[in-house]
């Protein structure tokens, strides 16, 4: 079967497969046009004017100005940089993060707070939506950072980032949000939303793994996490992944260019699949709210959701069971425990989430081999009983 | 002239062409096995093992267990890593920095003195190589970190790490010694140098941009400066950037497998144009010690390094004025001054430093139009007075 040797791949918040057109663009840059950024030869200016030139797209598809593009390695430095090097110029106050943050949002919190700050946590609804009321209570306590994504990996809820914003904003606070899921999915505007700072990466976009950026108003006064040569604008020193940043500007482009066309198919292949597993007897977490719309994160009472992803990936399905940055981690996710979901229905939890090369009938097979899989495991647990 | 399409490359110590060998060790994780090495299906374990090989091969090529290997986004994280990791950890204390350290050890270095810590420069003599004497009175102040390069971006000059090293392990500091500019071309021994922490970098050595490594001894605790997802033991979070690290474990074995015969031929070469440039009266700084095989610094009295390097780019060679990192900087080397260089000869330092693609027929063409190009320079100065 054609599918043993290429699962069908249903994990596209894990990672996304580098388009075609992405590793076009970078190619020169792992070939003839090798140099280092900062040479001041011939090598030396056309990795610069590559750098240069994916500065602007990634700046035109989040809705910001070129100047306020930080590149760096990824999602995960850009979270750290920001919370950290607010810290880092500040003494310390209070923090302010979402309840279903991601880890790279958490812990970096966690290390403030071991250092002396106020950590508070921004309580989400049973749907996942950030509480309105409460996060208005939390501005009170005049925090320095506040910090909520635009969209959750597992669940895909999509929270009002310019509502939260404006009011972090006027508590004086600096507003960041993880828009690392939002980008390509919905529409991310750093401008338009009036965050302070605002996080992307490459490889959730069709781009290279190793780029990533912090989006940044310049009035907000930063230490850079990593030192030395001066890199973007002092804030982010070693020498430009040139490669990896072309193709994370390529990756912006495109990932913006049809982004209406194609969240339109996403979500109507995505309300299709919950459809169908609801049918199924699963429930669906954050159904409620706004969500992604290539994210469908459920689960079906007493059915374990690893023995579930392990059982599907030897089908021929590549799905996760929680976000895979966190797959080491035996504790069922912190998203759906600050859901309120029970911690036994949260353990079955199982996260399928597409792409632009995800097709009607990949969806279908899925639901198919989904739907004997559950059965045989409720055979099993029925014999076991 | 083909000169003028494909500049002669005489600046490897700014970065490296990426082997062709590498590049297709790269493309299937850049292609069909895009997977995120955290995912738990076919796609995630196939992108384990090619960071697990990765590992082997990095901990092969600098002499240590793979265990001990630490990815990074290249050589500044990891110093940057084991700087503040350490001081994470500790109360401020005392760190020391040799006077010729890259600015990706002095920065976070001087971040550290700003919060507290007190920083000690260990000098170097005229040759460039640290002072034993003044190094072991500095080892009295009992340290907790002490950071030495072993080989010098600019000059090439390496120093005694083995000694240093177990000076400052008796005086109970932390040793690390960044030893990106030393791999591939001398050898580089984590465990017979005995020292705690090592820092390489992938683009230095025919491997690709956006991979690194902090080699770590494990009885060292330090904290992590992008916590997370809990990647590399905790040590570094963030989506391993799994066609970088493949690329750059390649590179390793590649740069280590012959480097006896490879380090041979470019001595042969760096005493070629040393005694050329000599001939035509440069100044080679740290003539006077071991030096790196592909590294040749010099300089000629009355005329601009800036100047020279600009003309030499517009005649179809790249080098370099200084370390590429800092080339924005318009102060002259800070390791010339160190070394007791007079600031108006430092202006004029150009750095040449090939690799293993260099021929001797290039340096020949490079020592031709070097002599016009000075003359010329000569020339206009003297009609200038």
């Amino acid at each position: 079967m054609a599918t043993m040797f290429a699962p069908t791949y249903l994990d596209h918040n894990a990672t996304t497969p580098l388009d075609p057109r992405v590793l076009e663009a970078m190619l020169p840059y792992m070939g003839q046009r090798f140099g280092n950024a900062s040479s001041r030869h011939d090598y030396g200016r056309h990795a610069r004017a590559a750098v240069d030139h994916a500065r602007q797209q990634v700046a035109a598809a989040v809705g910001a100005h070129p100047t306020e593009v930080v590149f760096t390695s990824g999602g995960s430095e850009a979270n750290n940089l920001i919370i950290k090097g607010v810290a880092a110029v500040s003494k310390p106050g209070c923090i302010v993060v979402g309840a279903t943050e991601h880890p790279c949002v958490r812990e970096p919190a966690r290390q403030l707070q071991r250092a002396g700050w106020t950590l508070s946590t921004a309580a989400v609804d049973e749907s996942g939506r950030i509480k309105t009321s409460e996060f208005d209570a939390l501005m009170t306590g005049t925090p320095r950072i506040v910090s909520v994504m635009c969209a959750n990996n597992e669940t895909g809820v999509v929270q009002d980032v310019a509502s939260l914003a404006a009011a972090a904003r006027r508590a004086g606070a600096v507003f960041h949000t993880d828009a690392v899921q939002a980008l390509g999915k919905i529409k991310v505007s750093f401008r338009d939303w009036g965050v302070s700072a605002l996080t992307v990466s490459s490889h959730k976009i069709g781009g290279p793994m190793g780029a990533g950026a912090l989006v940044l108003d310049k009035r907000v006064d930063i230490a850079p996490l990593i030192a030395g040569g001066g890199q973007e604008r002092g804030l982010r020193s070693g020498t430009e992944n040139v490669a990896a940043i072309v193709g994370f500007g390529k990756a912006c482009e495109l990932a913006t260019a049809d982004l209406h066309a194609r969240s339109g198919r996403l979500a109507d292949l995505r309300d299709g699949l919950v459809a169908a597993v609801s049918r199924m007897g699963a429930k669906v977490f954050g159904a409620g709210a706004e969500r992604l719309p290539n994210t469908v994160f459920f689960a079906f009472e007493r059915i374990d959701g690893e023995t579930l992803v392990s059982k599907l990936d030897r089908a021929g399905f590549a799905v996760a069971s929680g976000s895979a940055c966190s797959s080491a981690d035996p504790r069922p996710s912190a998203t759906l425990l600050a859901m309120g979901v029970d911690e036994t229905l949260a353990r079955g939890a199982i996260r399928v989430s597409f792409g632009a090369d995800t097709s009607r009938d990949d969806l279908a097979r899925f639901c198919t081999t989904l739907e004997e899989t559950v059965n045989g495991l409720r055979t099993l647990a029925a014999v076991a009983v």
